[in-house]
């Protein structure tokens, strides 16, 4: 048995406005649903980016509602982005005035470009080829 | 503009070998590669699935490597699954003694079934109609 295609991605931040300005404005997902100040979710191509703050998260006690879960920390998540697009991204967290906090260049070929969230979340836009993947 | 499909989805496990053990062989992800203590990923589908050491990730300090990030405490992530599929997945997880952690029936239609990973992730397998999207 193999599991199938991830369906959810999970980032948590406890400034939920910010996360959703970040993911929405900057980023460009859209929006499928917010209930402030617990969580807001982004239907991104074909799966869901799921923003939870993680105290309130981590509170849940309903039997008949999903198990809770919460980390505190910065996590981490990658979007694929071509050099071309990796270029734009970088002009528009100039025009944002978001800093870059690291470019790498892989040594097996491909490079990453990498932000910050509002929340500290590393966030990475990536050439696929860094995974050996098809672009 | 807007941000490519995701490309890496992240968790944190201090035990990697658990974590390993877990994904590989119980959800049937192929490793891709790994790095002890540090790190196990996995190629999965179009993309992948990384898990790393959170105080070790948190501790990066290359200044030409990816940035540190590392979260605590109990992450989620949620694999795509049909009706027929979690009733495959019960009956493997009661044949390797893996408590099922929740059942959710949702109020807006579809199923989830929720375990726990060795390092206490949440771990999700639902179907894709709860999030509006196509099978």
């Amino acid at each position: 048995m193999r599991a199938g295609p991830i369906l959810e991605t999970i980032l948590y931040a406890e400034d939920l406005t910010a996360a959703r300005h970040f993911y929405e404005k900057i980023l460009g997902l859209a929006v499928y649903g917010e209930t402030t100040p617990r969580f807001v979710f982004f239907r991104h191509h074909d799966q869901m980016l799921l923003v939870f703050h993680p105290q309130l998260s981590a509170a849940l006690t309903a039997s008949d509602g999903p198990p809770p879960h919460g980390a505190t920390g910065s996590g981490h998540v990658c979007f694929r982005s071509s050099l071309a697009e990796q270029a734009q991204w970088e002009r528009r967290f100039a025009e944002n005035t978001i800093a870059i906090d690291r470019i790498v260049d892989w040594p097996g070929g491909g490079r990453s470009l990498y932000v910050r969230d509002p929340a500290g979340n590393s966030v990475e836009f990536a050439e696929s080829r860094i995974w050996d993947l098809p672009e």
